[in-house]
């Protein structure tokens, strides 16, 4: 509760319009709603404008209905990240108005067109055909937050032309999302292109000295481009969720 | 044998109302049963007053029977950890007389209610709904330990007024355990507001530069709340019994 | 050379308006100036409206003259950091006009008064005084890039009303960088309170499992609020320049 | 402020005893002190009972003098951690009241005795004679926290019978610290003698693969004894709270 | 588009020879195919001499018949990477004119027999049994690349005889690649028997300490043979193009 | 071939009595059996007096099947280690002279009973249950090599007594083999109780920061007992060898 | 001895024109000077046709002198890596003959003017200037091997433009060392731009998540250009000695 | 104390030739002496029949006089590792009868001449001229425990030449320590020659991917000969201590 909030509630208790009791509640009440195994967040979402995530890995079908339930009972959007069809199917069998992105292992319960906000575009910058679902994660997931997207695939920095000849999609975005995997090195040719924020996002694409994304990561972290911030590896969500903000800032 | 023990069988030595190779046995008799695959352990677990624990993972069914009945003969409580379902169907089979607890992955021999002993409660704290299998690990272990337990779950960092809804139970445990993932900040958090120890256990829930749950532990044990200490990663049997042996002494 | 200009080349040749060897020299010039040890990019700064930036360490104070002088002959500003206080004096003896930034361990020639530009404020939001060279690189380099700055410091998480009695200096920025070693929880709970991007910069402070800061860099990317993106363990320069992007576009 | 307080507060506001602005302040107000460069927390002590602790490395002397005398100005103790000898004089030079622990690099300001609080006793058990800096800082910080210490020096577990000689004092311990370099066994051996609870804390004493301590570390998280929780690697000051709070709980 | 290529069509603008669009066209021509999926890249391969390459792991065998069918239709070779059986039988059942070689994991799409280019033999030694499947995918990829290649395999250090038996077929080769797991110190004692470039691939043959092939990789990166380069874990397909690009230059 | 050989191989010569052709064949000889995909050496064994090892993993039955026949075929013995049980069956199924020793997961082709040599005794000491399979391969192949070993199971430090109990098994060793997994600790404690070398074997078994058995690793290299040396994790057949070689020098 | 070598020395015994015990001193006769500390080899360098290495960390000057000095005698040049100045100076003093190039910390002892061998040009492409040192190391190893090396600095992925004003160079060089620090993304994309092999030298120039130039050795590993093979972190000397065979074969 | 010391210690009491009081002191006297800041053991040296051995990093020289002077009194020769000259030069002003041993820093205090015990020779046998203070230490302290001792330097093997020279010395040795930084492949080669065990100690010389010699330790402990074991990073002690026992049994 903010200091105005608190302020208004006090010059209320003051001239006698709340109770005591009934202001010390509202001064204590827990913004969420308890399912019993989780306590779901119905401010977040509102404070930031954005629908409420919920993460998939080590959570039962029947966890995920609750709190999809508990959150469209209070009428906001729900989108679950990381669900494979199994389990994805399960859900959508007791809540069938939900939509599964199966190439981004979503599941969306909200509008089917979200309209959009912010000022620009998220430039979903991709650099192999096998670092896809991860970048498909970050677009659809920028898109149901209400954003113009533009993709931009296999552009991988050992055939530069490839990148060279998108230039215009690259710097007329508002701000980038760059995938890759291996060595992870385009972000850092990609924030020499331009003058926007480059989100970096390292994928588990590549095998043996990759361990699982970790050279990407610190391929990233360590950017020669000062205009390049980091995501964990394969977190296309995570990246969508900043970009966003920047874009709607 | 303890110093007063050797004392008192010296003295009967010498009063000749012990043979000497009778006080031979004694001084070397091993206090553990073999069960040729093992050495079921009949004193530690006494000493501590806790039943004895027997870690699952590489011990086939046919092992894990043995040592049950070695310590049921010798009037033992038992207690199985990361035991699989199959495995533990295969263990029932033979002693029907126990009790697994799915979600906890526990076998248990032993009475149904278990007297409570300590001095307080011991409050089981969980970040997300992910983490929930190793909160009720520490917990169901700690209620057969003996003590009064209580659970908050899905309170993470990243949306304080969760966590902050509950400070009256935080606050008025004897001793905490906090279970967390992925960054492994809420036992800080938690520390902060408390002034009892805060035993913190990392979970595996995360991926990528989760490293299996090493950033997780990694956070925890750089907590810069100083009341904070560590256990082994999805540990909550190890948790437990810290927290069992401070709330009891 | 973009598209655009291409173009109106081309035309200049088919009008005959431009010879075809100056023409040729157009398309192939090189955008930087060759001080024989460097390539001193010119375009860069421009491009990105913000002034060159020199990494100071593995470079000689005459390497840094040079570049400098190179820049200042071509009018533009430049900002080298991790200089130490000897070099910065050499440099100085040579350039006297600079300025060291000596908390900050920068060396700065521009403006005395960069005039503020961008839609808002940057706060910069440090968990422990050990931080602050790190929260201070952050805001001096944000401030020579024309950014309105607020400081937070001293507020980790194991004392939250700290940071809960500043809450609206953090929910008022447009961009917040957050400074943190040891567990670097802070941009979690930072993160979980406002409806910002957030640029999480972990420090090399702490000592054992801190593993010169890889732990606070583990536990930011694995942050559970997913408004927040990381930069390299100090990176105090590179969390300003993508916040000024941020706050500028 | 806590639910109580808050009600308290709300009443005197409805009986018109208190202004609307003054309960403002007092609902708003930061329980620190602002020296500048950090935030003096007042609260945090108090609410432990303990003396509150500065953190030494990457702190200026003056700094540490301003936090120092922040906390004498309103009553409080303090320890400040891991000072050298230099900045130790620097800082007694203007505080002369405090007391320089050389050999736990402590600096105290406080009572020359503190009262014994807390049930037992806490037992210090140190492996080898190069643990001992940080088996003293640990035993030095309980002092002072109150408790009654005992110490156990150079009882690694590759000479048991210096260990099994001891067996009374670590067994009447109310809870015990441990503390060992290398391979950091002890902790296990000891947890199993006794039914208390150990914290264990890994020393970077060791070369090669102890790779600083983490080759400890590790030993001690993986304990076959499950009465043994962790803190960081040569964090003497951090065990000495947890025992503290252990012993007085 | 080279120096001299844009000089010539500059030129050929001027004399009005070519029309100003079609020039512009021709310089941002993109030179590579879109696939929707991905941009397959037309002359890389060209400018090498070498078929195109295509990495199997993430790709839909739908994906990579795309591809291949793109570089078919042009004209070119292609060569997939590290497919399993089962996909590749999916991709042979669309495109029958290929050829699997199974134990190489290689999917290949070319000539049956491909002219041998280059100065010399590629000698492809192999440490152990287990490492055969790395060093065929080496050899068989030089073989498609025009090389003739020697294959002596089993001739792990520990039995150095077997090596030095052998060292016709070492010394007469233009360039070696060595393959091995575990240690994988036979590049070093290659290198110490040759005077031609070494290329070492560390495979993931082991267990424990092996790290997945970390220590092998650790291994070759330290030789103390100065003649040794490295490529990434299992990475025969890379060994094979850097030996062709020796071979042949 | 020695130095005593060529001197004989090289006066022969001399005395006409063998032609330099045939010499020059002597001098040359490969000591092994080219099965195509490896060379099986048939003098090592015959050197250590041992019977050659086959590592199992990566190496198809039909591989394995090839390599014991050459040995075969020369009256050698042959073990091969890591074979799981279906692989292990279609070995017998061609060649059903062998025995599998499923416990241990070794294929033996050799002797029902093996003469015993050596010194004296190897004692086999396993921490815990679940390390039973390393112990038993180190046991089983120990007994091939022609050993005398007694096996110690259970006796882990967490429970010291069960351990202190057979300190005569321990005492009566030539040489010590120790297998531990978790923190690794039982070889420094057995180490000081012995005058005798130990091998020590860090198992697998363990969890979450027992990293795969790197935890057990490191404690054992970083052992504050001197007299013990280590080789890799679940490696029993290497601390047979040695032990085998200490017990018979 | 080569097999020829063999074969004319068993014919010269059998002729009686080689005593047997002369023979027998041949055969057996080391390649090699010893120092006492130290066996100079003789035949490697020859073998090579390169100048003798020595590496000079961990030796003290003295025993530098005693190895230049037998080198010399036998009538060989030597080049000393990584010495700082003070041991260059103390080597100098004894043997005045020789060379320091400080800049790339060698002191080299033969002919002021190699001539150059070789069928091409060697290209050292060097990321930034803080990767100077290595990349002049490779260069004057480079140079002192008898090739023409031609040098190109400043030219890191973040300003693309750099680096393709100089394709020409690029293009034109028989083999590319690629020498870069921080994430060491410029050789893939070098290695993208030419149909030559290309040595990536990954430097230690960084901080943070550099790990000591780990991330740039990850990143080369990992590159998606498949004409890329690395050497250590700074090992400038190994990438020369690699490009000098490359372009001698 | 032994079960036969017991025994006859028990009879004596029931013959009433010994009091209760003596007896029970005798089952409880520590064998050890307590100097205040350790307890120096004085049974574990005798049992071994070797000099006690004092750690020397993070004692102070005064700490090494007390634990010294104790052994001295009771007639126990004492070798005290990894002392720099200083603290050497220290001890020795105090105790002037002791000798240091620069070239392996080792101080000792004991005969001028050891009488050599054991069944053979010991052979150190040293990669590099840089490993020489590693393999030296292992070499000496090999000969104050009574071993003869043959040394092999600088057979690295990437000149295998140098090493295969000498293989009679390796040949008749009883047990090898093989000594080797970098890629530590050296005792695998060697492993391969002989019949006789092997103690590998890797050492910390090399740079960049040596990772302070862990780099070596990997590859040793990955051996491909079965007759290897490893002690830590330049544990040059270790090794002759488990080599001596090997050599005595």
């Amino acid at each position: 509760m903010e200091r105005e909030q608190i302020r208004a509630l006090l010059a209320s208790v003051q001239r006698g319009e709340t109770e005591l009791d009934e202001a010390l509640e509202d001064l204590a009440r827990p913004p969420f709603v308890d399912t019993g195994d989780g306590r779901v967040d119905l401010h977040r979402a509102l404070r930031m404008g954005l629908p409420e995530i919920i993460y998939g890995p080590g959570k039962t079908p029947e966890q995920i209905v609750q709190i999809v339930r508990a959150l469209r009972e209070h009428g906001q959007s729900a989108l679950a990240t990381r669900i494979d069809p199994d389990p994805a199917a399960q859900v959508l069998a007791v809540l069938p108005e939900g939509e599964y992105i199966a190439d981004a292992r979503l599941l969306w319960f909200g509008p089917a067109e979200v309209p959009v906000q912010g000022r620009g575009t998220i430039a979903v910058v991709c650099a192999g055909t096998s670092d896809l679902p991860v970048a498909r994660e970050a677009a659809e997931v920028a898109r149901r937050f209400g954003n113009k997207v533009e993709m931009l695939v296999d552009v991988g920095v050992a055939g530069l032309h490839r990148l060279l000849a998108s230039t215009e999609v690259i710097r007329s975005a508002q701000v980038l999302i760059v995938v890759a995997g291996m060595e992870g090195a385009l972000p850092s040719v990609v924030g020499g292109l331009v003058d926007k924020p480059v989100i970096a996002v390292p994928t588990s694409v590549g095998y043996g000295a990759s361990l699982g994304g970790v050279a990407a990561l610190l391929g990233m972290l360590n950017s020669c481009a000062s205009n390049v911030a980091v995501v964990n590896i394969d977190n296309g969500f995570g990246a969508a969720t900043v970009a966003t903000l920047i874009n709607r800032s």
